[in-house]
């Protein structure tokens, strides 16, 4: 159990790539509710289960179990009507490590980055591929986009950004 | 992970009680629709995380897995708006394996027994205490009865039997 602080930015620039460990996710929800999600998530021949429940639009209560990957397979086949294919860039980077998500499929174009952070204010330094931030904004959770593919997206939409 | 096939009938006599090894359960779900159940279960210390995905009213895919006793409590206080307490009772007969749930709470009065079969048409033999059958009902899973408590029920509906 523990609690998470993450700030999620959209990436604007390739400066990121040919950085980090890149691997291919594969994700599904069985459960997205605006306080709750439950994630089933494969990584090449291993799973986890994952629970998270909302604080604020920064923290949260996250539960993650490792999972045999069949149960997995099972539960993205079965249980899964949402699900979200990516590849996740583990970048460090003054002492902080970035997540830079690569969309696939329905979500195609959409590029995101994360940092996990100790408290919700601490400072960092921004990559020159750094876009606006976004934790804010309900429409770049993992579990909104499975249902709502950025492919289907007006260019109004896109170029929206929430304070 | 497994196929779970279960009946399910109302409790109408005591018979039952005595026999048996009874344990107290506290469980809430933090996912509730019509096609799946996301469930934390707390027997004395310790503690399951179950999904369910529903094939039909009598079978549907199941997986469980422990978790810390710790991640559950906070499960519990934190990501569950529904919630359940009973006494399970774990009777042996005729080589089969009855469970009778007596719910406390607001579905105080209510006594369930499941029994868990091979097939869905296996034949079985009914104690004299077993009252109509259930399954069909979806009335009487702990999912919605966490939400629609039996406290509630006006006479006419704890005596409607759905065929």
């Amino acid at each position: 159990m523990g609690m998470e602080i993450e700030r999620r930015f959209l990436v604007t620039a390739d400066g990121w790539r040919g950085q980090g460990e890149t691997r291919r996710l594969r994700q599904g929800f069985m459960c997205v509710e605006p306080e709750r999600t439950v994630r089933v998530r494969v990584i090449g021949d291993q799973a986890w289960l994952t629970l998270k429940s909302k604080i604020s639009f920064v923290s949260r209560y996250e539960f993650e179990y490792p999972v045999p990957l069949a149960d997995a397979e099972t539960m993205l086949d079965v249980m899964c009507a949402l699900k979200i294919e990516k590849n996740r860039t583990r970048i460090e980077r003054d002492g902080r490590v970035w997540e830079v998500d690569e969309f696939f499929g329905d979500n195609s174009g959409l590029v995101l980055a994360e940092i996990e952070l100790p408290d919700e204010d601490t400072p960092f330094d921004r990559p020159d591929w750094l876009g606006a931030e976004v934790t804010r904004d309900p429409r770049y959770t993992n579990a909104h986009l499975a249902g709502h593919a950025y492919a289907g997206w007006s260019a109004e939409e896109r170029a929206r950004i929430l304070d």
